[in-house]
């Protein structure tokens, strides 16, 4: 099996130059989100200590916390060992990271009668985007 | 924005019918690793409450330590806000979930100075799966 050389980490000639990128806390280690990152969302991360992902529905980067205020200060940067996925420790601003208001978007459980909501809701998702 | 119904949770119409799945370490709070699931893995993991995924590589089922013995004990599953990422928290069996032998995929810290390896090597690859 070969492996990618350090400069070539993470790996974006993979999955059309899209990576995973999981945002876990980094005191709690609760896994907040999943999101995809470009080569340039990483660049940026990187460079600024903030959570830079690439929005595919939007085609364009996404500064976490650009609409919410809910910015993601990253403490760690993480790749996994077919340099295709990405961990982000983060210090998560406001508490939340979920849009519908709940501190992590993995905030239903499936159980054998069905999805049942078990995380916090933090805010309200009409007063911080508005009415839609 | 509208909302999937219970019954399509996780919605498996999404990305090819491949959707991640996020491995956590029930007790620890690690993260372990990212695959994929499709609607059989998906159910097949309910139905056994142990990990399945599905190998993009080989185009088949995954039964996560059908090589290696370090098997995955479901002990949650839960679903993110757009119904499109698993989370799982497991009881890694065998101490590593990595095919390198560490205890995470995400051995690896992103510093300033390039990568560096962070994580506990639990076994020798070499001798959990011959030699190659």
């Amino acid at each position: 099996m070969s492996h990618a050389s350090p400069t070539s980490l993470p790996d974006f000639s993979r999955g059309d130059g899209l990576l995973p990128a999981i945002a876990q806390d980094f005191a709690t280690g609760e896994v907040l989100m999943m999101a995809y990152m470009n080569a340039e969302s990483y660049a940026e991360t990187l460079a600024t200590g903030r959570a830079v992902y690439f929005s595919r529905g939007r085609q364009r980067l996404w500064r976490k916390g650009e609409e919410s205020g809910n910015v993601q200060l990253v403490r760690g940067v993480y790749v996994d060992c077919d340099a295709d996925t990405i961990l982000l420790k983060v210090e998560q601003l406001g508490g939340a990271a979920c849009h519908e208001g709940y501190r992590s978007c993995f905030f239903r459980e499936i159980t054998p009668d069905g999805p049942r909501v078990v995380g916090e809701r933090v805010f309200d998702p009409a007063q911080v985007y508005g009415k839609k």
